[in-house]
């Protein structure tokens, strides 16, 4: 709930296929569903832990498909199963957002929605339960779409930013969105960083699900109507067959690019809580413990002059000698050894692995 | 038989333990017992191959330990199981010389004795084997000590050099070994190398026993002594008791610091026959067949943006993606990956290990 009574719901992204932890990700168990810090605790379980005191499970809502519904089923065994929402197909986080949004407005009338990838890491749990409870009550004071900003501590490639000013008429802390911008090159990233009006886009979102209905009816129309069509079918009889047959049809297109950027109310809680996402093999580094040396070691390792790499043992010794920089990951089937530089090659290898018919190793 | 009729004797060195192709040598199996190029004959049996048509199978002597004796039985069945010899006690090149040439003086009266390394490769065999014929000739002409010098290819530092000159009164290509010179660094090797006055110490003798007797004699009175008394104890019932009980009383030495350095009658034919000592993983990309990249590779592997690697899979998949000059091996119980440049320093792994207790991973 909110300070002023309206119900915050939350909504997790639980669908996607990433490879980029290939071989310890699989077609069959992406990264939300591993425990990559190595403490047993999986990035899903983590995203949903974040929520204790903020949302209530039965508000708890599971965006996934049915090749992982027993994935989630077993690891979030709080979340009541009708909350468990599949698609049918994938089509990216614009019609995923959709799908919640038309369940939750059925079932609640209207709510807060906190939208949250499933796959991100947290260092200061408090604080971030914090910021999206700061991001419902703004989302809750009108047709505001809240994005929530991270502090960029460094000039990283790999996400995209904010540019975000003051806002009038908001609470203190609440800022406006005047651009995103796509990931930057280093250069950009520098003055990005040095500008001090530009903060990393966390994919971290909270409106009211009658928001979003009203940002899609205007910049995504044709999402808009099979969610009204999936909303009026919800927890009857017809959903799943309506499910099956409409939401194929919806174009595949991200929140970020179908609605944000074309939206007016759009809002920023900048914030700064030890988040990453986590995103390929050498951010390990960034967000687990590491040694002396900068490594970050899991399972059964020996080194010697190695700096900087992230060495992710297997079921037998893993020996590093003179290394720099380098991610080696032991799996049962599949042994990864690449430059840290090169990690958003590994795709090359799973497309590989595909065209040479060997699924097996997907 | 050389042209002259003395019979030629092979006695390859074949007790060495060496770490440097860890983890697939292991203590129980070192490198020349393996076929590291992936053909399936061993670097052992490959140079007792090269000795067809100049060496009788009889007259072919393997020094080893008892450890190994099964191995070395197993991969050589044409060698008679009383030309094994088992040092009790490592004790380095003299003295495993020095056993061999008592048993060829007691049971040959003298023989042209060739000293072979049992883990190094050549690329043109008969070429190397005419090479030794012409050795095993000069040996025989007189008390000569005869090293078999690689014109070098390219200043490689991990190799020995031998400096030459004319020599007077030897037939003509063989040359005066004026002085022996440790492994070089860079700017040295480049010198020898352009200078056309040094050769690469490859490891390879002839001598004949007699002189190889004599030469104990006047530069390790100890080695020679205890020589005496195996040789007196050669093939009767005492031998075992004598070996066991002397043997390890000799220093340890090496040929080359014990009696070459120091020789006066000391002879070299340059050869080039594709020798290539194989020291080290990065070494295999000189001797085997390479990927379009320089890249060696054995078992299933699969490359992206990965140059001048070593890449030896296991039983699973290895996926190498923008490496260079990387050594990766996987085996049933240990996985290297290793800098090239750091390839010496694979020793420290296996010291680690030694220190705690893993000594099943040696």
């Amino acid at each position: 709930m909110t300070n002023n009574g309206m119900t915050i719901t939350a909504v997790v992204m639980a669908g996607g296929r990433g490879e980029r932890f290939w071989p310890q990700s699989r077609m069959h168990c992406p990264k939300q569903f591993l425990s990559l810090t190595g403490d047993g605790e999986t990035m899903l379980q983590k995203t949903v832990r974040r929520l204790d005191g903020l949302v209530q499970p039965e508000h708890i809502y599971i965006v996934t498909n049915a090749e992982y519904l027993g994935l989630v089923q077993e690891q979030l065994p709080a979340v009541p199963a009708e909350n468990l929402l599949c698609e049918p197909a994938p089509r990216n986080t614009a019609p995923a957002i959709a799908l919640a949004a038309a369940v939750i407005r059925k079932r609640l009338g209207d709510a807060v929605m906190l939208v949250l990838p499933s796959d991100h890491l947290v260092r200061h749990e408090a604080l971030c339960a914090d910021f999206l409870s700061r991001a419902a009550s703004a989302a809750e004071l009108g047709e505001n779409l809240l994005t929530v900003g991270i502090t960029p501590q460094y000039p990283e490639t790999g996400y995209g930013y904010i540019e975000f000013t003051r806002a009038e008429g908001m609470p203190v802390g609440v800022y406006s969105v005047s651009s995103f911008r796509e990931k930057p090159d280093a250069e950009t990233a520098q003055q990005y960083v040095a500008s001090g009006r530009y903060l990393w886009n966390s994919g971290m979102f909270a409106w009211k699900a009658s928001t979003y209905f009203a940002a899609l009816k205007t910049h995504l129309p044709a999402v808009h109507a099979i969610a009204e069509h999936l909303s009026d079918a919800c927890d009857t009889p017809e959903f799943d067959t309506v499910l099956k047959a409409e939401f194929p049809q919806m174009p595949s297109v991200s929140v970020d690019y179908g609605v944000l950027e074309h939206a007016d109310r759009l809002y920023t809680i900048p914030g700064s809580f030890g988040w990453d996402d986590v995103g390929s093999w050498p951010s390990l580094r960034r967000v687990a413990k590491t040694d002396t040396n900068g490594n970050y070691r899991s399972g059964d390792t020996v080194t010697f002059g190695t700096r900087d790499c992230v060495l992710v043992g297997g079921k037998k010794l893993m020996a590093a000698v003179g290394l720099e920089h380098i991610i080696a990951v032991d799996t049962d089937d599949a042994l990864l050894i690449c430059d840290a530089d090169s990690a958003q090659d590994v795709k090359k290898i799973t497309e590989m692995l595909r065209e040479q018919g060997r699924g097996e190793l997907l």
